[in-house]
Formats: C-alpha cells, sequence, structure tokens
C-alpha cells in the first residue's frame, strides 16, 4: 500500500483529531463524532461533525464523508483517530479511510486495546467477519513511550511511514501526552452529552 | 457595585468564552449556546452548553445555570461574551449575570454595536423595555486598539474594573485579536450548526 511521505512535520502542520460523544452501550441509536483541525499542537481551527450508529457499521463510511465535505479538507495533511472502534463496537477499517481520504491516519489508544476482549464482545454482534477485518486491516500496534511519567501509548498507522507517524504525535502532543487535536476532541464530545442524546431517533 | 479586584492576571487564569450557533431569524425555536473554557490564551480546559429562546428573555438566566452548575464554575474567574445579544435580540444583562454567578462579565464586540439599530429592532419585540433595561445596565461602551492593522474592539463590563479588563483581554487574546476563548466558542458553535438545528422544537 502507497504511503505518504513528509519531508519536515511542520510545528503547525494541519491535523484533524476525531473522538465521539457519550451513547448509551448496546442501545440502539446514533452517537456524536467530532472532529477537531488544530494546527499542530498549537490552536484550533476549526470544528466538525456527523452521527454513526451504536455498535454498527457505518462509522468509517460516515467518518471519511465528514472529512471530503469539509472545507477544511485540502489543507489537512492526516487523521488522528481515539482508538479504532467508536460508538461502541463500529470499527473504523484505517486502511479504507486512508483509501477514501488521502489522508494518512493515525490511531492512538492511551490503554492497550484487550483485542481478546473485543474479539469476544464481536461474537455477539452481526457482521462479526466485516468488523474482524477492519480490525486486522489497521495492522500491528506500536508501543510508544511518552515523556515523563505518563507511561505508553498505543498506535495504530495507515498511508503513513511509522518514524512520520512518531514525530507528528511528538510535535502535536504540546499540552499532555496525546496529540492536543484528540485532547480537544474529546473535551468538545463529552461537553455535549446531552446534544448527543437529543439526535437519538 | 461591588467589583471583583484582580491583583494580578496569571497566564493561565480560567475565562469562559460564550457564542451562539446559528439559527434562524424571527422564527420561534431554540438556539445553541457553547461555553468554552480556556487557561488564559493557551489551551482549552472544558466546554458547556445550553439552549436559548430565539428573540427570547432567557439568556442570562440560562447562562448563568449553565455556569453556576459546571464542574468548572468554582476555579472560573471570569466570563466573556461575544456581544450582549444571542439567538436574535435575545439579551444578557450583564449586571445581573456578575450577581447570579459571581464572577465579572466582559462582553466584546469585534465591530461597533450599532445601538440606534438595536433599539429600532427591539420597537417589534415583546418586553421591550426589559431588553432595552439589560442593554443599559451594560453600561459605557469601551473602545480599545487592538494590536497590528486590525482595528478596536468594543467592550462593556460589569463587577471589573476597566483596567483589569483590558489586561485580562491582552492575556488571553493569543492567536487573533480577542480572547482565545471566544474565539474558539465561535468556531465551536458555528460547527455545530445541524446539531443546533436538530434540537430545535
Amino acid at each position: 500500500m502507497d504511503v505518504t511521505r513528509f519531508r519536515t512535520v511542520k510545528r503547525e502542520i494541519r491535523v484533524l483529531g476525531i473522538d465521539d460523544g457519550v451513547f448509551t452501550p448496546q442501545k440502539k441509536g446514533k452517537a456524536l463524532i467530532i472532529g477537531v483541525v488544530y494546527r499542530g499542537g498549537l490552536w484550533l481551527d476549526g470544528v466538525m461533525h456527523t452521527q454513526i450508529q451504536v455498535d454498527g457499521l457505518d462509522a468509517t463510511e460516515k467518518i471519511a464523508s465528514m472529512i471530503v465535505n469539509s472545507p477544511h479538507h485540502p489543507q489537512l495533511r492526516v487523521i488522528m483517530l481515539n482508538g479504532l472502534t467508536f460508538a461502541g463496537f463500529n470499527i473504523v477499517d484505517i486502511k479504507k479511510l486512508y483509501k477514501k481520504t488521502g489522508l494518512p491516519v493515525i490511531a492512538i489508544s492511551r490503554e492497550k486495546p484487550n483485542l481478546n476482549e473485543i474479539k469476544k464482545a464481536l461474537e455477539n454482534l452481526p457482521y462479526k467477519d466485516k468488523r474482524l477485518k477492519a480490525m486486522e486491516n489497521a495492522g500491528k500496534m506500536i508501543e510508544v513511550s511518552v515523556k515523563g511519567s505518563e507511561g505508553k501509548i498505543y498506535v495504530q498507522i495507515a498511508g503513513i511511514a511509522e518514524k512520520d507517524a512518531l514525530k507528528i504525535i511528538r510535535v502535536t502532543s504540546t499540552r499532555s501526552h496525546i496529540p492536543e487535536a484528540l485532547r480537544v476532541a474529546h473535551i468538545i464530545a463529552s461537553g455535549l452529552t446531552h446534544l448527543k442524546s437529543n439526535l437519538k431517533q
């Protein structure tokens, strides 16, 4: 698979951080997805949003549309996800997301995902194979030591070389041990809980 | 009226910036209000939200409840508003907001509000006197020159000395000529347009 090369990583590289809002697990309904455009780890440039089905299969498609339909798309250089699973077990296929958007994808987890537990949970859901495929497409899990005593983060990538991904994570993690775009996407999505619940149908 | 004194203004002073989302003018319905907690002009610490009636009278009450019910309330030092009018002509009485929250209020407009035009518009709305009173309570309009060639901003204050308000504006305007909390509240509220319209009843 092709990989987007980064000759240098500018301090003000435009990145998109994506996280989901709170939702009721195992209930049909929609969850809010928030995308935050950041200039490096420095300042916020924009916000976008979409909705996906709880435990559904539409995360990759909906997130890709949100991005390519955004006026920010031409300026973005990389997508960062808070892990692979959104709104329960609606799993993003990062290889497909890279293909659909033309943007490299870096999925970052603060805790080591327990793959066996996830696979067990998938047993109870329809289209198990499709979900497993999306998880496999995310490739190997890279363990990254982060500054200070804050331990490790766990990274999976698509469309980007490992060393470039790590450089981008380093440059954009200004305030904490995760990229600012992801930290802020989490705060915004969590802060809009009530809105999300209003959206459920 | 009492005034909260600021012996020093810390670079990381916790401020709340408030703006409204897009709404359909002159139609009954609700508009989204977003509050963004910032550490000075440096980084985002939290997000809160409420809804107010388009052209209603509930802006002061709803914004005060949003703030005092937020876990951020005890840490906040000052409230910043994008002007006085939200969701059309739902006017915030900044003196009352100061009393209800215990926090000084700084209302900032990027363009000089045309008071005559606002007063004319109020003629067509119920409770005109109440709205006019809220506008009068905001006191004199302070014209402030901002750095660079970006001209002026227009400031009204409650519960704070003019020199302290100007110092806080200066410290928190890191990225542009308005405080970062207000710049970001505007981006988030605008970016959630569609959510807001879903909320309308």
